[in-house]
């Protein structure tokens, strides 16, 4: 509780920290690829102590499943709803309860905060990916709060 | 173990992009009050949460030792080693191991980076003893990594 309390709370200083510094020029872009960069670094580290002890994945569905069960059980405390993939290298990751979102008001009226607060995690998915050998490019959408759904398109070398 | 690795890498990141962003004019005392008004936010945050179920403090010296403990443990996995204190309002807290420090090399070569590291906690203090209605001054000094002592001055009303 308190180390996830820690978390949240620091990385809403960090959006709006950020948020402040990188406004004026194309504002809202700047900060959310701020964001988005660290994720991905944090990502980075992240994946390399989860997967210690983890065997060789098998594929590259392999590889999305334990994102969604392992890497975001440890890190958003659940498991991803649902993952869809058309098979080609698009796969699609819903939360239905996305925990850096469930802060926000349910309602309409935060929902252009959205981005704001899903360019970390985006970031995250990517760095993790990254350092398992899978190139990607990571976008969210919502909806309707809190629930969430995140696109990762695999870039083939 | 996630989530402390969670904070800690996105603690990080937060130096070096504060560190980045503020370099230029006064460098460092802009870089390290900014992550200490961070600390300072996160840890009213926290300490609500913490003493939502909690006795009323019977003096300030009641205050301190919650911090030493329950605080300490929550945030940083373990307690203060040595708490002393004057009885006239300053409190020395000794950590032998302080979790922030311990990825830092041991060595001297670093020592010029602690304060970095050192600016949110003595916000995040600051901003407990604050929302428990104790008004502080706080500072960290290392003389051995990655032992830590703080100590806090009472700014008495």
């Amino acid at each position: 509780m308190a180390d996830e309390a820690l978390f949240q709370f620091l990385h809403n200083e960090v959006i709006q920290y950020v948020n402040t510094t990188e406004s004026g020029e194309t504002e809202n872009g700047r900060c959310v690829s701020k964001l988005e960069n660290m994720g991905f670094r944090v990502g980075q580290g992240l994946i390399e102590r989860f997967t210690k002890d983890t065997a060789r994945f098998k594929d590259e569905l392999d590889v999305m499943k334990f994102i969604c069960k392992d890497f975001w059980t440890c890190v958003f405390k659940k498991q991803i709803d649902n993952l869809r993939t058309n098979h080609q290298g698009i796969y699609v990751l819903q939360d239905n309860k996305f925990r850096l979102l469930t802060q926000l008001s349910a309602g309409k009226q935060y929902l252009e905060n959205a981005p704001k607060y899903l360019a970390f995690p985006c970031g995250l998915v990517r760095g993790a990916l990254s350092n398992l050998g899978v190139k990607s490019i990571v976008t969210a959408e919502v909806s309707v709060m809190p629930a969430c759904k995140f696109q990762v398109m695999i870039q083939k070398m």
